[in-house]
Order: structure tokens, then sequence, then C-alpha cells
């Protein structure tokens, strides 16, 4: 009934410790000559929160797309112009209707990537926003972190080849001219849907080195590596989740300052990727 | 920028214990006087594995979409056909590319229920597959369960907002007549994206009363409300939650067996809702 089973980026095992496998680094080398002559003209940022994407949204000078390029029902909202000459959309995840918060987490994430990759088309995907920051991986509060890979940590299915799906790892195009352009921190992201963690998730976390924490990234990764669009996060750092305060504490605290953040950053990482090719990030 | 904040069907507190409080049955009501001159005539059924999808297929004598009415790179598969005078749609959820195991959970889940909603434009969305049972409610292997409502186990977010949020209950279309007509036992059906769980999971899923636990129901119904569209689940016991056995296991060892009790439940269950009322159910 099914029959594609085709090798694609999610190149780590279950029980692989380290992103910088042998085979991830092969998986990245055939990825990066396969793009090598692309440059990058229209770029895609994804936010779960209104309180993360407005002060973006307002540093890059973007408008509210009217009508919506990105139609009801998604609750999602897009926001277009231009920056450092390329084409620049930020999409939200909306609100619940429920509740009135914003649609954080992995279900929302998904469906707003899709629908948005294919509204806009883009040549590169940034997942960005808050997010935890591991101290024994060197985060502070407000530093700003580039992806080197997404996993899942809250997704066990202890059935083999389901185990390896749960884990849903994906390499981030490599980055390593941004990161020392922008002077930024660099480590693999890790989501899932609870803010904070059970011991499961910690083991898993640790298990694969993550150095931020956060709700959104995998999920974005997985609908961009449906269409085989590179993807990388930028996340600012709200709480730190191997220390000794509660993340909704420290979260609540430090939003306004991470958000902050990343209004600094964001527009530096648009003007350093616009134009160039995918080698050259 | 969002100023949506609209009552929905969500109408469950995350503290609250039992589904069949007063406030989900009054929202039930209102949902009912608003829908009761429709009649079924287009259903979808959402399956995640094609294990489970196979002997429905071919129990509703369906074939597949060819050119798939859900394009690429949508990683779904649909199939199509006339039941008990009715137009009839299972959807499942396509292969892992890296893995090539069935894309279960609540991600897959959520962008196959809102693509094939957009294509199919159905009355009615059902979430059917295999499922853990609850024995303290009632259940045991190869049982079919119809849902109540719809929960999330695994989505902890402790802000005020968020954490209602983050349970996302949804009530089901009420069916007590369906229930009644096909002897079918009704709860709580309980998404999460392990297939095991921890003892955080576990709290929840008793705090909701949960009978049924799976890895997507919740997504659907999240997805299904954002077009207004009624679901409710029919779900067959692999593995019991509150029992002794690793449910991969069990999960494994009766999967072909409560596939089967789907494959004759579930035309039975087209050929009672073909042509209703919503009120009628």
């Amino acid at each position: 009934m099914v029959d594609e089973c085709k090798p694609a980026r999610n190149s780590l095992e279950a029980d692989v410790v380290t992103l910088a496998s042998d085979a991830s680094e092969e998986a990245q080398q055939q990825y990066l000559q396969s793009h090598a002559d692309k440059t990058i003209q229209t770029i895609l940022l994804l936010v779960a929160m209104e309180a993360e994407a407005t002060p973006m949204v307002e540093a890059l000078g973007l408008k509210a797309d009217s009508p919506p390029v990105i139609p009801p029902p998604a609750p999602c909202h897009s926001f277009s112009g231009r920056h450092a000459g390329a084409n620049v959309h930020v999409v939200c995840f909306g609100k619940c209707k429920a509740t009135g918060v914003d649609n954080v987490g992995t279900v929302p994430a998904a469906l707003t990537t899709y629908l948005a990759i294919q509204a806009f088309k883009p040549d590169i995907v940034i997942s960005t926003g808050t997010a935890g920051g591991f101290r024994s991986r060197g985060a502070a509060i407000a530093d700003v972190f580039v992806s080197t890979g997404m996993v899942n940590h809250d997704r066990r299915i202890p059935i083999p080849g389901f185990d390896k799906y749960g884990v849903g790892a994906f390499d981030a195009i490599p980055t390593p001219h941004l990161q020392k352009a922008l002077s930024l921190k660099a480590g693999v992201v890790t989501s899932g849907n609870s803010l904070d963690y059970t011991a499961e998730d910690m083991a898993r976390m640790v298990q694969h080195e993550a150095a931020v924490k956060e709700m959104e990234a995998a999920a974005v990764a997985w609908s961009a590596d449906l269409f085989g669009c590179p993807v990388f996060c930028i996340k600012s750092v709200t709480d730190i989740v191997d220390g000794e305060r509660p993340a909704q504490e420290e979260f609540l605290e430090n939003l306004h300052k991470a958000a902050g953040a990343l209004q600094a950053v964001v527009p530096q990482v648009i003007e350093f990727i616009a134009g160039k090719r995918y080698s050259e990030l």
C-alpha cells in the first residue's frame, strides 16, 4: 500500500549519543552537494508565540499578510516583507480558541510549517523563539543558540524501527560560518510537548547531548523534511533546564529579555544568510 | 495581532476529573442544536497504521485514490468509495522515509486530518485504530470502544491557560444510539506520543478517567475542531494499560486480532451513521 522507504536526512539512531557521528557527517555532505548551487532568496521563520514574534516582526519591518496567505481555518498568522534583499516571512502559530493562549507544541508546529512551506516556497526554514538551555552545555539566560540537529525527547516507542522514528532526529543544515560570524553558541535542540520534564525526558535529553529544550523544533524539521527544505533553529534562552528553578518561573521572568535577544540577532542572521549558497552558511 | 478568543467545544478544565460535567453537557447541547438539521453523507476515517487500515479498506471495498487527492509531499494515503449510501474515505498516515515504519503519533495525525478535511469536506471525522484499554474501565483485548471525549496526557504546561491548552480536551459528538445499537463500550480516549507511559502520564490518564490510551485522537480532534467538524473515535483494544505486561508485547501479539475486530465493527458503524442527523447518533 505504501511503497516508499527512502533514506532521508533522518540519520540518527535512537541509541546514538552524539549527533556529530560519521553517518551524520556523510549525510550532511551528500545534502550539501545536492544543494550546492542554490542561493537563499526566500526565508521562512516559524515562531510559536505572539510575544516572541512581535519584536521580530517589528525589527524586520514586516507587515501582516492581508488577506491571509495561509487561509483559515489554519490558526496561524503570517507577516511578510523584504530584508537584506531577501523575501522574509514570519509565521506564528496563532491562538487556541478555547483558552486564548498561543498554540505551542509540536502539533501546531507541524501543521503551520507544512502550510507555510506550501504557501511561501522558502529556500530555508528557521524555527525560532525562546527555549530552555542546558548550563552543562554552556547556556546562560538570553544566550542565542543555533541548532546542529533536532530531536524529540517525549516519544518513546520501544518497537524496532518505531524507536528511531520516535526520536525523530533531523540534522540541521550546517552553519559553521554563521556561528562564527555572529559568535553564536551551537548545539542540539530537543523538543517535547511539556514545559517541564520527567526523569524519562531528562535521560533522553542527556543521551542526545541536548543544549536547548523547547516545544516545536523537531516538528518543524519533520514537516520541512517532507518538502526537502533545509532547516535550522535560532533559539534564545529563557530558563536553565539543569538549574534549580522551575521552568515556568524563569520562563515568565525572562521571556521579555530573551525575546529582546532574538529581536537583535534574527535580523543579523537574515543579513548573513540572504543571497548565500547553502555551502556558505 | 491575534484577536480571536472564542469559546469552543474545548470545554474541559485541566483540573476537571470527569468529562460528563454539566459544562460539557451544556456545550454538547449547544453543539447539537447548531447542527441538528445536517445529515451525514460524507465520512472520513483516519487511521495511523497500514496494518490497521488494510482490513478496513478491504471490508469497505474502497479503492486507493489515484492520482492522490491529497498531493505529495504529504505522506498520507487515501482510499475512497461508497458504503451504505455514503461517501467513505479512509486516510492512513503513510510511512516514515528514514525508518519505513508508520507515521504514528500526534504530529502526522494533525497534519493528515487537516489536509484530509480540506480535501474531502466530510460531515464527520472518525479517528479509528488500535489502542490500549483500561481494565479498570471495563476494557478487554479486542473490545471496541466509542469515545466520549479526547484528551492529551503528555502535554504538561503549568502556566495558567496553557495548562488547559496542554490537556487539549475535546468532546466527541454524542453517540448514545450508536453505542446501544452496536453494544459498544464508551469512554474517554487519551493521546500521547509514547507507546509506554510515565508516572506523570498515568496520573493524568486516571485524572481524566481514560478508558482508552492511544497516540493520535486528541490531535485528530484538534484539527477537526479548526474546521468545526464533529469527531468521534472507534478504537479496538490491543493491550491492557493497567495490566501486568509491557504494551509493546501485547500490542504486537494482539494487533491482528484487534484489527479484525475493527474490520467487523467499522462497516457497521458506517451503516448506522450514514444518512442520519447528528442528533440521531
